[in-house]
Formats: structure tokens, C-alpha cells, sequence
């Protein structure tokens, strides 16, 4: 504890950095899989109930040492973070909206009941982290630094309660395309298929869905593996809700289903937030977009010209999907998030995990092209925001440059 | 991998035991909290999807050293089990109902996706580690020394998915009482007071209730945090169904509630194991007294000669809760679980966390007592069940001595 009894706040002007003494070599884009390679150095900085936050330290990226009766073991206090550096063309690297993924861990660790930390300083360590380690940033397009920011509860009790000491990290990867392409395949065409589940659910009114924690990823790893074993890539999560299901997550994706009206203009819908789905920042940025029209433009380099009605954000029922698909005005399904940017869905399952596939149902959502990759509307969001995140566009001052 | 090409089992008999070179002071009952002080000794394996399982080690215990980039600190593949030895009248160690919680740990390892592992085999190591750590066990009764086993998803990978590498590991903790109590206090005297919640939701249909995992208690932390605040030891979770509210947890206890009928009969009812509640060991256990009646006869002992009816599972609302109390015929309320044994409820208050404590009302669950500790049931309960846990009785088989 500080001389005036006061905890020491996260202090970016304290930041010690200790430089690997060799250099791991740098494998080439798609010779690894998504967030297996780490680079060569990671943040850490620890929160002590008495002392508040140690100085933030850049060391060599190696093992914690944690007591394996540590809160985060025990108990899964444990929120985290996803953003991403491109080098944008005067070669700088740019981050796309770093405030909103401070903000979020914000949320998020005091929903875990973890400390407190200063955005703003934390964010300044990780543009010093991400500038040391810029020669990692992939310059082929669709790939890119991940930026894992991650806390978790080290409190060595199994007494089940908060944790009142912590341990903040930002560990950083390169990534390629986060659903793996053959190599010089078009990224926007990869599109996957996604299995409707209702027995399994992810998230629950009054629950944590509305958070990035880890807990809410674990428990689909199990339904997710049946799925694969049944030909999907992933899951559409499903909230039964009375006689209707909601739809809320795609995977780990925010999910978007575009219907075609009678009059050719295209209704955009996603999920609203309330509490059972992620505040995603790619769905937020592809809301701001489709609300400003920006992405009008794109659009009518299309052969169809559309318009875009913005009804956005409501609760979408799975027989609603299928009512649309039925009635031939399901125009795409795609998934957003950091991971994925924007990915087409071409095909929705609706069977029992436990019933084999027999009731399997194809929706071919994206008509206007080969049934494969994006629609228009994906399309043009894939664009406009990765123009954005690779630092070619930065209109809203979404970007923010590593200098 | 072995030469045949077959991954490793769990194998007891290539337990090896490194002995730390000095003991630590074992602290006198009484002066270290719940979960705090851990032994000498931990027992540790690992799995690895090329070899399987590494021989099981017992060695001191100390911290782990563990990727940042672990599944388990970044997804939560966590799981856990909670057990007692307690020294039985001979002096030799006694568990109760081990291999039920071995049965548990490969039920929540398989929803999280991690490896399967040989029951039969971890529970004969940890007989040797409790054999070992026995100078660890306090004789007051009430006290014991609590077992963790717990395993970990260790795959040092930020892809979001299963983990195929594991580590499971057991740590010993001497313990008392789970709510602490006054120097000398009679422990079944102790009750607790819970705030009912609904606004925030511990588990689903579809969800992971009914599995040990690290990541259902987590979620709790905050609300328990401001239930404290408003002078609540703990949080009666509500699970909203239609227009009705059901009971699921009391805290990390399972719930049972007494009524009284017109003919002076007890009906215990507790809620079923819809996948909502965990199937805990001590609920199990308590419920097969109250069908055998073994508890009569500690009952008849009472001022009151009661019959004990036993239409135990079933749903419970807080409604039916409210009404039977408001008729005067709700006569004890307690939680049971392997860290508490059998507790009192003597107070569960109904208020918005975030409104204040204008609607609390007040339940005196304990009729023919004092209005604090255990009524007749729970204090039969209580009784019963901690003369097996603490080798008095067995007549049932369930207590397992550690030769």
C-alpha cells in the first residue's frame, strides 16, 4: 500500500518492457491454425487487494506459476477480450475500436466481481505491446495480429466467493482466417453451415450471455463437437421462449438474416441486446452501417439495385427464418464478429443431436450469388469494414493508428 | 504413445509419492477460513491426446505452471468435486460415498469436453493421499478434511473449441464449519438468511446445472456480493417459468423445505434433478433416509411424535413457498451439501438487488425451536448424516475407510 493509504491504480507510465534475447521466426500465413502461434512477448500486471495494481510489465511470452487452488481454476472467473491489428498502407498498425473492448472488459470483470482497472491505461500498454511486436502483423489481407486481453481470479482460496486479486494479460497471435481456407482461396466466398440447437442452451435471460466471459464458451464445446461430427462447422443457438425459439448466437458470432420485401428493398435483422446475446463490436459497426447507408454504395455496384431498410434490431424466432426461407425471401444469413469479420451461412440444420439427421433442412440463403460465400449485404459489410480495420478507410475514426 | 498404439489409462499403480522435505504447522481449528490452508501433499496427472494419462504423482504442493494461453483460463474447462474424510472412531480416515463423486467428476468432465479417465483408479490415489495427509484431519467433529479434485482444460490455444489436453489434480484443505461460528458454538445451531433472486438466473433448462462446474458458481459472485451487503449470507436462486418462479439452489446448497400437514405429518419436498439443480450427494443421500425412515426414530426422540411423508421431488415455486408459510405451515427450510452437511434457513428475504430492502419479509422456518439452527427434520438430518460421514455409523455402507 501506497504511503497515503491509497491502492495504486493500472499506471501506463509505469510500464517496465524486458525484450525476448532471441526472437521466435515467423511462420508463414496459413501454416498454423487460429491463436496457436504466439509472438514473443505478452502484458502482465496483477491486482493485490492491498497494494492495487502492480506496475504493467512487457515480458518474454512464457507459463504463469498459479496455486492450483487460484479462483479462476476453481471457479471461472476468467473474461477476456478479441481485437485485431492490421498494418495499414503507410505501414503503421491500426486497431479497430479498441475503446469498445476496454469498455467491455470493464463490464465484464465487474460482473465477475474482479477489480477495476483504468481503461485508458491499459489500452496505452497494449498499443506499446502491439508496436513491439509489430513485425508479427500479417500484410496479406484477412489476416492479421490478434490482441487476447484477458483477466482472471488468483485468489488461492476454494472457498466459492470473488476473487480479490487478479491477474491482467494480453497475450497476441497472428491469425489467418478464423474458419481455415485452401490457400489462395477468395476469404469472402468461405461460407459454413450451422446446426439450430434447443437442448443445448448458451445463454438465458438473467444470465451472462450479455458478457465476454470465458464460462459462456465452455459449455458449447461438447454440442459443438456433435455437431461437427454431423457435418456442420458450428451451431445456431436457439432460446426457447414459450412456444417460439430465439434465435441468439451463431457459434461464437453475432447472427444477421437479411429478408428480401416485396418492393426489392432489403430488411436487415439481428438480435437486440438483451442479455442473452454478446454486444458484439463488428455488429455494432455493421448496424452503424446499415443504419448510415454506407455501405449503399457497394451495394449498388451489385447488378440488383437495393435499398436497405434498417428495422434492425429484434428478437427473430427460428420458424421465422424457416417461414421466409419457405416463402422465398430469405436472402442471406451471415455471422459477424472479430474472429470472422463477416462469413456467409449457407446452410442451417434443424435435428436432434441425439436423432441423427434425419430432419435436416437446407436453407439456401444467399440467392443472388452461387449459394456459396456472401450476399450483397454481407458482401458489402465485409468490405467496408475490413477497408476500415486494414486501415484503407477510416471515415467513422474507427481506427486507431499504433505510432 | 505405447508401442501397441493405445493412449495411457489412469493407472493407480504407477502412483509415485515425493515427499516434501519439511512438514508445515498445522494450524489449530478455528483460526483459518473455509477452503484457506492447504496440506502438504497434492496428487497431479496429465493427459495428453498422443500418450494418455501420465502416471499419477503425489508431491508438495505448490503452483502450476500454465500456458496464458490455457483452454481452462480462457474458456473455463473446469470441473470440480468436493469431499470429506473425517477420522472415524478407530482413527482410521473415512470417505463418504467417494465413488459417487468419482461417477460426478466423468458425468462434468464429459459436458466439458474433457477426457474420460478411470474412476476406480483416481479414487485409489486419492485414498493414498488422504492416507498420507491424515496427520491433516481434525478430530473436532464438525471439521474434516476437505478433498478437491479438479480438472482443467490445459490445450495452450485461444481457438475457441474443446481442449484435448487436461490436467487433473486434488488438493486437500483442512476445514470447520462452511458459515463460520462463534469458539464453541453448537454447529447445527448456526442457520443462515438468503435473499431470493430472479433477476439474475444460476441455471437453465438446457443449461449446466446439473453438472460440477467451475463456471456455475462464478456467475453468482456479484449478486452473492451485494445479497452480503443487504445482510444476507447467501442467495435463494429463482428460475422464472411462466408465471411461476421456481426454487433451483440455495447458494451452492441444495434446497429442502418441510410443511406440515392437518394430521401432523411432515411432507419434505426438494426440488427434482430436471438439469437445473445439482445432483448433490448429500441431497441424495438425505433423501434416502427420509424414505427409509432412519430418521424416525431420531425424530420420535423429539417432543413431538411426527410421521415423515415422502413425496420428496418436485417442483417448488417461491409462491407455494410464500402461501405455505403464510398458513402457518412451513416448518423448516435448510440446504444441504458436502460443505455445510445440513444447514437452518432462518430468514429468505424478497427484494430487487437493486431496490432496496423495502419488500424483505421475513420466513420463521423453524417452528418448534428457537427460530434459529435446524428444525426436527434437519437436525435428524444433520444428525444421521454426520454420524456415517464421521465413521459413527454405517449401516448403509456408505462410509469407505482409507486402510
Amino acid at each position: 500500500m501506497s504511503t497515503n493509504g491509497q491502492i495504486a491504480p493500472l499506471d501506463a507510465s509505469r510500464l517496465t518492457i524486458q525484450r525476448a534475447e532471441t526472437l521466435k521466426p515467423i511462420p508463414p500465413p496459413g501454416t498454423y491454425g487460429y491463436g496457436d502461434i504466439k509472438t514473443d512477448h505478452m502484458l502482465v500486471m496483477s491486482f493485490d487487494p492491498e497494494t492495487g495494481w502492480s506496475p504493467p510489465e512487457i515480458k518474454p511470452y512464457g507459463p504463469f506459476s498459479i496455486d492450483p487452488a487460484s479462483n479462476c481454476l476453481q471457479y471461472c472467473t476468467s473474461t477476456f477480450e478479441g481485437l485485431k491489428a492490421s498494418m495499414n498502407p503507410a505501414g503503421k498498425p491500426v486497431l479497430f475500436r479498441p475503446e469498445a473492448n476496454m469498455a467491455r472488459l470493464s463490464s465484464s470483470a465487474a460482473r465477475m466481481a474482479l477489480p477495476p482497472f483504468d481503461e485508458a491505461a491499459l489500452l496505452a500498454c497494449i498499443i506499446k505491446l502491439v508496436a513491439l511486436e509489430s513485425r508479427w502483423i500479417p500484410t496479406d489481407s484477412g489476416h492479421s495480429l490478434y490482441i487476447r486481453p484477458t483477466m482472471i481470479g488468483t485468489k488461492p482460496s476454494i472457498r466459492v466467493g470473488a476473487s480479490d486479486h487478479a491477474l491482467l494479460y494480453v497475450i497476441v497471435c497472428p491469425v489467418g482466417p478464423y474458419f481455415p481456407t485452401p490457400p489462395g482461396a477468395i476469404l469472402h466466398a468461405r461460407s459454413v453451415s450451422l446446426l439450430a440447437v434447443s437442448e443445448h442452451v448458451c445463454s438465458w435471460p438473467g444470465g451472462t450471455g450479455g458478457y465476454k466471459l470465458g464460462l459462456n464458451y465452455s459449455l458449447g464445446f461438447s454440442p459443438q463437437l456433435a455437431a461437427v461430427k454431423l457435418g456442420y462447422d458450428h451451431l445456431l443457438w436457439l432460446l426457447p421462449h414459450g412456444q417460439n425459439e430465439f434465435i441468439t448466437e451463431a457459434g461464437a458470432m453475432n447472427f444477421f438474416a437479411v429478408y428480401e420485401k416485396e418492393d426489392g428493398a432489403l430488411t436487415v435483422v439481428t438480435p437486440p441486446l438483451d442479455g442473452t446475446i454478446l454486444p458484439g463490436i463488428t455488429r455494432l459497426s455493421a448496424l452503424a452501417e446499415v443504419a448510415a447507408r454506407t455501405i449503399q454504395e457497394t451495394l449498388t455496384s451489385y447488378p440488383e439495385q437495393l435499398t436497405v431498410s434498417s428495422e434492425c434490431r429484434r428478437q427473430l424466432t427460428i420458424a421465422e427464418l424457416r417461414a421466409e426461407h419457405a416463402a422465398g425471401t430469405l436472402r442471406e444469413c451471415f455471422g459477424v464478429g472479430t474472429a470472422v469479420n463477416v462469413v456467409g451461412i449457407d446452410r442451417i440444420g434443424f435435428t436432434s443431436l441425439n436423432a441423427g439427421e434425419s430432419s435436416i433442412k437446407v436453407v439456401d440463403s444467399v440467392k443472388p450469388t452461387t449459394g456459396k460465400g456472401l450476399g450483397v449485404v454481407g458482401r458489402a459489410l465485409w468490405d467496408k469494414l475490413l477497408d476500415v480495420k486494414e486501415g484503407r478507410d477510416n471515415v467513422e475514426g474507427w481506427g486507431v493508428v499504433c505510432e
